[in-house]
C-alpha cells in the first residue's frame, strides 16, 4: 500500500507518493499561490497528488491516507488549519475541502513536526524512540518524536521552540514576545549579526563576497567567508553557534531526547556547524557528567516533507 | 494490593503505604542526616517502610513495590541515583543497598516528577493525558506527564525545567549557567527581589514584617505584604509573576500540556498567585486564540511525594 504526502509551503506545493518504509515512488509540484481564495489553492493540491500518482504508476485506490505539513497549526481533530502566516490562512477548513477532491483519510500536521518525524522513520534519527528536530531556517520550527510518534501537543501547538523565550527583554520577535530562540538561531538571526558586523567593519570579506550591498548576505555568505577562515565571520559564527547550543541545551534540559536534529538552511553547514554545536553543549550542561543525546545532522533535505506527512497518514490509520 | 512510596529528602525520609487509587493508608517518618554514610541513610529508609506498613497494619507480603522519589537524577535501568547535591550522593546504588533490607521491585524518579505524577493520579490533574508540574520552592522542579505517564527521558534527566535558560546572561545559577527559570521563579528568587527592593527601600513593609532583619524574609513575607495590598510587594509579586508567566509561556510553547500545575512553598499564595499568573500568560502567547492548558494549584501538598512514588512503582509492574 502507498501513503500520500503532500507539502504545503507558502511557496510550493510538492505532492509524493510515499510507500512503507518512507521511500517516495514519484513526486509533483506546483506553485502554491498564495494570494488565491483558500479552495484554489486546495484544488491544486489535489491535482498535484493525481500528477505524483501518475508520475508513479500507481492508482489513488492503492492509497491508504493523505497527510499534509502546513507551515503553521492545524487542530487534526477538526482537519482545520487555525493559523498560517506564510499561506495567510486562518481557520481554514483544508481536511473537509481536499476531501472534495480526493476520498481518504487526511492527516494534518505542521511542517516541522512532519520532516522530524520522516527523520525518525526514514532519516538520522531512525530507530530511535525520542527525538526533537529543529530547522533553522527564516525561522526556527521544532518537530517533536515520543515514544515514536510525533508530540503535537494538547491542542496541536506543541514544539513551537523557535518560540521559546531565551533572552527576557532581547530582540523583539514577530510573535511579539521579546528575545525568543528564533531571534538568535535562525539563519535569519545569523544574517543579522553579519549586518551588525558589517556597519562596524565596512571593508570586511563578508561585504567583499557580495559586492558591498548588505541586502545580499545570506547565511552561506557568513559560513562560507568563516570556513575559509575569515577572523570576524569566525566570531558571528561563534556567537551563532553559542546560542544555537544554548537552545540545544533548552531541550535536553526540557525533554532529553535520544536524538537532536539540526535541519534548514544553516545546517547545510555540514560539519563545521555540527562540531561547533557539539563542542559547546558541554559548557552548557548542570553537571559535568550529565548524559545526553547525539546532536546530528538531517539527512532527508527537502524530502523530509512529503515523506513524514505520508507517515503522520500512516500511524494515524 | 498495596505500593510503597518513600520521599527521600535532605532532612526528612517519609515512607507510605499506598492504595491503588493513590490514597496513604499510613506514613512514617525519620531524620535524613545526610552526613552519614549512604548505607545507614537506605538502611533507615528500610526502618521507616516497616514502621509504615505496621502503622498500616498490613504486612510487606502485601506491598507489590517500592518506589522512591530522590531530590535529584537516577537512572531507573541501573537503580543508581546519579546526582544529588542536597544529599551530597553521586553514583550510590540506591536499588541493590534497599533490596538487601526488603525484597521488592523497587524504582526510583525524581521527587518533582513523582509529585507531577501524583497530581495527574489522584490530584488536581487526575484524568489528563499530558501535564507538567513546576515545585516553586528553594529551587524549580518539574514533573513531565505524557500519555498518562512520567516523562524521564532517555538518559533520566528531563524535566530540568528549573533550568532552562530564560534571561541569557542573566542571574548566574548554581547549575553553572547563567539566567536559568530557576534564579527568576523559586522562592529563593522572589526572595531576593524583595531583599533588592529592601535595600532601596529601608522603610518598607516587607523589612517591618521581620522586625528589620533582611535574613528574615521568606516567601511568605512578601506575598502576605502583597496580599495586603503594600504598593512595593505588590511590584515585587508583579515583576516575579511575570517570570513565572514567561516561564509558563515556555512550557505551553514547548509541550502544550493538557494542564499546567503550580505547587511548592509559593504556591501556598493560593488564588492569589494563580490569578496573577492566569493574568499575565496570554500576553506571551504566539497569537491571541492560541489554545493552551489550564493552569491550576497542586492539591496533595507533601504527600504529593509518597503517593507520586508509589505509583511510580504500580506503573511500572
Amino acid at each position: 500500500m502507498y501513503y500520500i504526502g503532500i507539502d504545503l509551503g507558502g511557496t510550493h506545493i510538492a505532492a509524493g507518493i510515499v510507500d512503507d518504509t518512507g521511500s517516495i515512488l514519484a513526486k509533483a509540484e506546483t506553485p502554491t499561490l498564495v494570494e488565491r481564495p483558500y479552495q484554489e489553492v486546495i484544488a491544486d493540491m489535489a491535482v498535484c497528488v493525481r500528477q505524483a500518482a501518475d508520475n508513479a504508476g500507481v492508482s489513488l485506490t492503492e492509497a491508504c491516507s493523505i497527510g499534509i505539513g502546513i507551515p503553521g497549526v492545524a487542530d487534526n481533530s477538526t482537519g482545520y488549519v487555525i493559523f498560517c502566516t506564510n499561506l495567510g490562512w486562518t481557520d481554514i477548513p483544508l481536511r473537509d475541502e481536499l476531501q472534495k477532491h480526493i476520498d481518504l483519510p487526511i492527516y494534518i500536521d505542521n511542517d516541522a513536526t512532519v520532516a522530524g518525524f520522516a527523520e525518525s522513520v526514514a532519516g538520522v534519527s531512525k530507530g530511535s524512540a525520542s527525538s526533537v528536530f529543529l530547522t533553522l531556517g527564516t525561522g526556527v520550527g521544532a518537530g517533536i518524536i515520543i515514544d515514536g510518534r510525533p508530540w503535537t501537543g494538547a491542542h496541536g501547538v506543541a514544539s513551537e521552540i523557535g518560540h521559546l523565550t531565551m533572552v527576557a527583554g532581547g530582540i523583539p520577535c514577530t510573535c511579539g514576545k521579546d528575545g525568543c530562540v528564533e531571534r538568535y538561531c535562525s539563519a535569519t538571526a545569523l544574517i543579522r549579526m553579519a549586518k551588525e558586523a558589517c556597519e562596524k567593519h565596512p571593508d570586511c570579506d563578508i561585504l567583499k563576497r557580495v559586492g558591498g550591498d548588505q541586502g545580499c548576505i545570506s547565511a552561506r555568505t557568513v559560513i562560507d567567508s568563516a570556513k575559509e577562515g575569515d577572523a570576524l565571520s569566525l566570531q558571528i559564527f561563534d556567537t551563532y553557534t553559542e546560542y544555537l547550543a544554548l537552545a540545544v541545551n533548552i531541550i535536553i534540559s526540557f525533554l532529553d531526547p535520544e536524538m537532536i536534529v539540526l535541519g534548514g538552511g544553516v545546517s547545510h553547514a555540514g560539519e563545521f556547524l555540527l562540531n561547533a554545536v557539539r563542542e559547546k553543549v558541554p559548557g552548557f550542561l548542570m553537571y559535568k557528567a550529565l548524559p545526553y543525546g547525539a546532536i546530528e545532522l538531517a539527512q532527508l533535505g527537502n524530502e523530509a516533507g512529503i515523506i513524514g506527512a505520508a507517515m503522520v497518514g500512516k500511524i494515524n490509520l
